[in-house]
């Protein structure tokens, strides 16, 4: 399945993509719908108003997520543009609800920096509460997977020695358009190409295949530390060619639009505006 | 006033301590309260049930905060004590809702870690929704004061360069027990002994008229980056005396009690208990 969260006149809507119709689930959110047991078998059977995709304004994925954990140094290609050594553990760092945006909303970049970047990256969607979960249990707890916009304020994140300033900026970060279930994708550990593209010109390109730590792995990981729940985002980390690691650095401006993909997945295509 | 979030049998309630008796103020927890345009005003006024002090079951003072900021490197006398510069920008990194516990429960030493840290903490209750606060903005968006014992497992703070997997650990950081509105403190930068005691030896004391970034610079530059909404959380930093920065390091153990108190304030005395 696909599922997405809608904004609709009415407010926001979850839905499942049928053909070129998306089908209301009965719930305000895909967030609310994961809470819910047995999630899967109502919304493969739900029977809702049906919206037209055309012309959809997708609201995040999870509008109001309780946590959003991000994950850096995960691709060893990105790893490598750094200068750094391969890690022995994931690196976490934040967003807040506050900080994502839908696929196809426009960006606006802050006034306060000239050093707006993107990131394109997996991110899983949990579908089930964990802590301390094991491998079958972090297994059922992925709802799906979604593609996230990891917008960086480069010259913020960098002020101090944690990232968390450049991160968390209000409204610049895509996720979206969908969640699509892991059986659509060839599971919980998922080789799709992601990329990156700036009007058109490819920035970013790898395979979540090459992920050091999976989506599984993660969702272990993060719930030693924290609970997980319904809704919760676990990004998982972005690719070489980053605007900050090129030579010379290249930033994006308003009026170009930056779309980020992968493979079965679908795109996140925004148009990047003023302050 | 002194405002607390108290748990009782039909759940949590906002209260105002009155003498030996918390007034009941007709508001689940304190940040439906601080949600309420004029809950200055409705506070004061409140004469709902009275509950006795003694024996008050403390839940955190913002149950479920949409946002946890915390600051590193603020107290002059610690940023020493790490061997680093005076900072030119609060260096910032986040906890989550699930991390708070009440300022007299007992915190839970996750079996993951022997390196288990405290962290006294003036912390800032936000009572106004901000964006890129002015200085009346900001001044005006603090709903009052509290103390964190923002408890840190250094051994995975420092697993990769970003703090966050040490910071938000479930059910580890006390945080009350009173919100404490300016008036009774001496303003909005105000400079309070914090102090912290292990089983009764003195291991942190400072002022938080020291702090190089006060509450007001705080609001205003988190502001900057995202929205605070009423009942968020900003923790103002540690002093010198962390068990971590000792020669030799000392940790929490099983049965130690740990006090974090600031005069003015309060105390949160929690026993650090086996997993």
């Amino acid at each position: 399945m696909k599922l997405a969260t809608l904004r609709t006149a009415d407010g926001t809507r979850a839905v499942r993509l049928d053909g070129d119709t998306l089908i209301d689930l009965g719930h305000a959110d895909l967030g609310e719908l994961f809470a819910e047991d047995g999630w899967q078998q109502r919304a493969a059977a739900a029977t809702g108003t049906a919206y037209p995709v055309e012309g959809a304004d997708f609201a995040p994925v999870v509008p109001n997520p309780s946590k959003v954990v991000c994950v850096g140094h995960n691709y060893t290609n990105h790893i490598k543009e750094m200068g750094r050594d391969l890690p022995a553990f994931p690196t976490l760092f934040p967003k807040f609800a506050e900080t994502l945006i839908g696929a196809r909303d426009d960006i606006v970049r802050p006034g306060e920096t000239e050093a707006f970047d993107w990131e394109v990256e997996l991110a899983v969607v949990v579908g089930k509460r964990v802590r301390r979960a094991d491998e079958r249990q972090a297994a059922e707890a992925v709802a799906g997977f979604t593609v996230m916009n990891d917008i960086s304020v480069r010259d913020w994140q960098f002020r101090t020695i944690e990232w968390t300033q450049g991160k968390i900026w209000e409204a610049t970060t895509p996720v979206g358009p969908y969640v699509v279930t892991p059986d659509e994708v060839g599971g919980v550990r998922p080789a799709l190409e992601v990329r990156t593209t700036v009007d058109g010109e490819v920035m970013q390109r790898d395979d979540t295949g090459t992920l050091l730590f999976d989506p599984v792995f993660l969702v272990r990981y993060i719930s030693t530390v924290i609970t997980l729940n319904p809704g919760d985002i676990i990004a998982t980390g972005t690719p070489a060619g980053v605007g900050n690691a090129r030579d010379p650095k290249v930033f994006l401006v308003p009026g170009q639009t930056v779309t980020t993909e992968i493979t079965g997945l679908g795109a996140c295509v925004n148009k990047v505006v003023g302050a």
